[in-house]
């Protein structure tokens, strides 16, 4: 069903954005997109975070003959979970990102050329700061609810932490409060692989190369850190690709290697490699217990209703670092649910467990809009 | 203490050998170090079979001077579990590998040239007929143990299989009868990353470049599979390296990043390219339920009195996978046992669990001895 919507808009901050690292940046322009109305009473907006390679294309064609609607179309539309018939719901494309928010494929207007390596190293934090100055434009004060997956979760927590004014609940799905050594690691490698690529050019490739080979290899990495060692074996178990025996030559045999090229190839169509390099490495300084001392002091002006929700094979970010954010929300009495979806499918399974996250999110939406 | 010991010695087979692809291969030449006396009765042979990027300096230096000592030397030794007193041990280098046997980067006869991607594509059977050939050539009829860890083990397992009366005893240890399609999905980028390595050149780098950044990549995968979620958080946690604050650039940050540097780096110093691609080839086509039918045709054959042994929080060749053989096993009334080591190490715990391992292997070779 088709959502009835606008193209991506856009918002321009000509006002320096202070970062985390201290430095001021300007202009920017955020690309996003809202669905439903606004209440009268503008009590009814939800704020959707997009995770690692997302954008603010959540749901929905554009154009009948739209290949794939929206990111989390089986969530948002009229009559789903997060239904457009009851909340006004807006989804801004991350900073530093390549879907239309400034990031390092952007034209620096001092210099008339892309930013390329000269973008400023961002903070999930940015991103949230940039959300807010674009509620602040839309003039909504409160949000019914900031929900996010993964990168999106980290930036629910943020926006519970940093605007506990602004934030009536918040679900922080499939997340966690830092990255882990492992998390980063992979990170590091996919990174790597990128800036040993040729065609990287120390960033400056636009309009000449892509470095597709290394920004490829960092999608295959990640791709495997997204699934579980069961839903491989589930879904590909050691079958062969297009033959039927071994090939006997160092060329891919099987299926699960045709799988990763296929989603390695597709990546490098559609995002570009500089953002992979500045989005990994915003999650890998993410650390709400380093940053406040501790996880319970992060969490102490939280005011949100929150849920956090985790996935049993989840292995990039495990039930573990979600039971911690629970466990410090908890101690410091804070209002919070928690729920660990039994699943094969590892952290992917936040965009596929739709059935079983829907029911959640439900049911906490509607207790949350009834609290107030 | 330095264990007495000669210079690696070589061997040369001529006889073309039979290769699990049909292709006959020659001539080859087999590095392999021994230890210990054999006995009058010749019955107190171990060969140990090395893992990935092992070789066949297991134990003791060559010289006082030598930073390390061979691969396995906290186990092999006077005294230790794998006693040079009392037992007479055989370590080879694998086929494929680049420590001295033949490899794709030893020189093809016929063209006075590397072999290059010219090399066959092996499998773990083909690794185990060349030591057979070995065997053979130092006129041993049986083994009293062989023994591996990872890849090593899919030896020790293949070695049972392929050559029951041979084998009196076989312990598979941080290994599997069939390596996963996540396993394969690592091994696959690994590979991916060195072929796209300019430096590559279709493999015939030889004596012109390295493909150094792309192998570097696949040891920093490697290395993360080696460790475990636990390990890293204990050994690396999220520290920063050689600094007090986020550099807020895209360089390396953390201590976790600069290990993995490092590991990459050095592993560039030692290793071929090529091998690489090779063993893990030959690792992926490892299949011994695909091969046989099932696991219980695999086994039916093995007369040796078996150990296995995994590691809890190995995720590469995970518990379950052990246990997979040992059930096969005990359908078949085979003589096994099995012993799953609590360890927060990760794959690397065959390495590293010293005591825990020790204790476990010296009771098993000292039943297997005295059985006979």
């Amino acid at each position: 069903m088709l959502v009835e919507k606008k193209w991506v808009e856009l918002f321009n901050i000509s006002d320096p954005l202070v970062l985390e690292s201290g430095k001021s940046f300007s202009p920017l322009t955020v690309a996003y997109e809202t669905l439903g109305h606004l209440s009268p009473k503008r009590d009814n907006v939800l704020l959707i975070c997009h995770a690692l390679t997302g954008d603010s294309h959540v749901a929905g064609k554009y154009s009948p003959d739209d290949k794939k609607p929206g990111w989390w179309d089986n969530m948002v539309g009229p009559g789903k979970t997060f239904d457009t018939n009851k909340y006004y719901i807006i989804c801004s494309n991350i900073i530093g990102g390549c879907r239309g928010t400034t990031g390092p494929g952007s034209i620096n207007p001092e210099t008339g050329k892309e930013y390329a390596l000269s973008f400023p190293v961002l903070t999930v934090e940015d991103m949230v700061r940039v959300q807010k100055k674009l509620l602040d434009h839309l003039g909504i004060e409160r949000l019914l609810c900031v929900v996010g997956g993964s990168l999106g979760g980290m930036q629910a927590l943020a926006w519970a932490v940093m605007y506990p004014e602004t934030v009536r609940s918040a679900a922080v799905i499939a997340s966690a409060a830092y990255t882990s050594a492992q998390a980063i690691a992979f990170n590091k490698v996919g990174r790597n692989a990128i800036m040993s690529d040729p065609g990287f050019e120390n960033g400056n490739y636009y309009g000449k190369s892509v470095p597709e080979k290394g920004l490829s290899i960092a999608r295959m990495i990640g791709h495997i850190t997204y699934l579980s060692d069961e839903s491989m074996r589930k879904k590909f178990s050691r079958n062969l690709q297009a033959r039927d025996a071994k090939s006997f030559e160092l060329s891919d045999d099987f299926a699960v290697e045709s799988y990763l090229e296929y989603q390695g190839g597709a990546f490098v169509e559609r995002f570009d490699a500089n953002s992979y390099l500045y989005i990994t490495k915003a999650m890998d300084y993410f650390d709400f217990p380093g940053k406040y001392g501790s996880l319970d002091a992060a969490v102490k002006n939280i005011s949100a209703k929150m849920i956090v929700v985790s996935f049993s094979s989840d292995w990039l970010f495990p039930p573990y670092q979600s039971k911690e954010i629970v466990k410090a929300l908890m101690r410091s009495q804070k209002d919070v649910s928690y729920c660990e979806i039994e699943s094969s499918y590892g952290h992917d399974a936040f965009l596929l467990e739709v059935e079983k996250l829907s029911r959640i999110m439900e049911s906490f939406l509607l207790t949350a809009r009834t609290e107030e």
